[in-house]
């Protein structure tokens, strides 16, 4: 009770009106019986929603909505529908998350692949297909075929990582995953694993991709209309890129449609997996993609092809993998 | 795609590895068709999440687990049960919200009675009492009946306020308001208003509160154990005074239990409400109250009473209500 001494006197905030201890003693009244993590996690939380009330002098009619809000994202999430991930992402949060976890700036010449968001569309069982091969099973008319392929380099021998395996999944020319498809696209269409050769060389076919918009129903979508914001997607090419020489470890790595934590089958020890995303140059969302993961050296210039008959596009990506533990620069 | 310059080299916050112009691109994507309002707030919001994202360094894991928890939220909530909003008193943003709508710091020697939050259980359905009467429909044997009076005067005459009217809302003995107790508790058991005489004066006869405990299921507990607290609210009597004299005015006020604002009886456009909470100074939860609702000047003595035969306690309770549009102090 001693929080809110009812003075008019001097505080240790005299420019403010508002108890300058509330928040400090929010946060003291956390027990002893918390990990220090947790507690550092929770603090920051309840300090930053705090300053973030003062500052705006936030109402309780504002409030009220935001507690509707937040009801609102569990009610429209189902098995199949993340609502408050994809809040998060319309936010920023997920890309801050993921810039957070994997940001490396190297002490060479060279960069590792930056890393951008795994999204809600994922999947564990893309089967692994051959290299020359194709990850197009149910052509759509509207496609354009393009012959990808690249080397996966070590950031910092530069050389070739032979057995790298290389997983892609995209969106079909409808703007549509193969779940969320069930009509047109049988599963696992536009998904695949690549095993890089001995040269770390990996080549197939796959669509050049198509921008989509997010659903627009649902409290994503309410918060996208209240910023005065559009709901698109650059159109873009999922890749999780990672080493799978024997030994091989499983890789821990997230259900894109439960959100729980399940197993892929390749990583090494030795190098981390890179997770991302690649844009077209031409894109007309790319500054203002809204969940916020283009980076600028995941854009990519797709070019006609001649002599191929299966193709019409190439790309030409080269990923650069940085060893488990490697920390770059440190700040 | 410009906010993440894939560079080693200079940035406006050279101490940190994280892009610097994230978070402002993310502001700045919002649209012009917005109310100023809309942008600042979010834009606020937006800023605080990224910096407590920062500045603990959010995993992936907590990140993920965070977006369940919010999910979970919502999927709690019912037409009868608030769990966002539950979530917000236990992180003090309510008492938070309530303070900056509502605290006043007077310029002369008297202060207006500190506000407290509304909580969820107040009902616009209370009915008028005489003064003399009694709010214990359906008496419990642990209750202890209390006398309870007092003056309301105005905060800057100091003259008392006939007509005002004193609507009290409580809990039984055993912790539980009406609606969550059907089976021992008729509607508007311990639920009454009462209107002031000429003096200002009010009185009638109610129990000495008893303490409770949050319902310990659900992602609020879950939060409250994380933090290692305990649910506990002290015990407290819900009040809320104000002005009824005629032309009477529908104040607007949150129906508790769906959130809906509705339409109370009373109030006066030349005075402000004040809707708080009273709690016995004895009282073990005070300093830690689960909702922070406590303030120094609603802490209050209860003390034995002799001469009536109806009760075995008395608790005088004065109430200063300050004029609408007063500012107090201006900071």
């Amino acid at each position: 009770m001693t929080t809110n001494g009812h003075t008019n006197g001097a505080s240790a905030e005299p420019s403010s009106r508002f108890d300058p201890n509330f928040t400090s003693h929010v946060i003291k009244t956390m027990g002893p019986d918390m990990t220090p993590r947790n507690r550092q996690v929770l603090s920051s939380l309840i300090r930053h929603l705090h300053d973030f009330a003062r500052e705006v002098e936030l109402t309780n009619d504002e409030w009220m909505a935001g507690v509707h809000f937040v009801n609102l994202i569990g009610q429209t999430s189902t098995k199949t529908r993340n609502e408050a991930h994809r809040i998060s992402d319309v936010l920023g949060l997920e890309s801050l998350v993921d810039e957070i976890a994997n940001k490396i700036i190297a002490e060479g010449d060279l960069d590792p692949t930056s890393s951008s968001i795994l999204g809600p569309f994922w999947s564990p069982d893309a089967p692994f297909r051959e290299n020359g091969g194709t990850i197009i099973q149910d052509p759509n008319p509207e496609g354009r075929v393009c012959r990808m392929h690249g080397t996966i380099t070590n950031l910092l021998t530069g050389k070739p990582i032979p057995g790298a395996v290389f997983d892609i999944w995209q969106a079909s020319a409808n703007g549509k995953y193969d779940f969320q498809d069930p009509e047109n696209q049988t599963p696992n269409n536009l998904r695949g694993k690549f095993r890089a050769d001995d040269n770390g060389r990996y080549w197939f076919y796959c669509y050049h991709p198509t921008a989509y918009s997010l659903p627009t129903d649902g409290p994503a979508y309410q918060l996208i209309t209240l910023m005065d914001r559009h709901p698109m997607r650059p159109a873009h090419i999922h890749i999780m890129a990672c080493l799978s020489l024997p030994p091989f470890s499983p890789l821990k790595a997230r259900d894109s449609r439960t959100g729980a934590f399940t197993r892929a089958a390749v990583t090494h020890p030795d190098f981390k997996g890179c997770t991302t995303q690649l844009y077209p140059k031409d894109d007309p969302w790319l500054e203002t993609d809204t969940v916020f993961a283009v980076k600028d050296d995941l854009v990519v210039d797709f070019k006609p092809i001649r002599g191929d008959d299966k193709a019409t596009l190439e790309l030409e990506y080269n990923v650069v993998l940085s060893p488990k533990g490697y920390k770059g620069k440190v700040f």
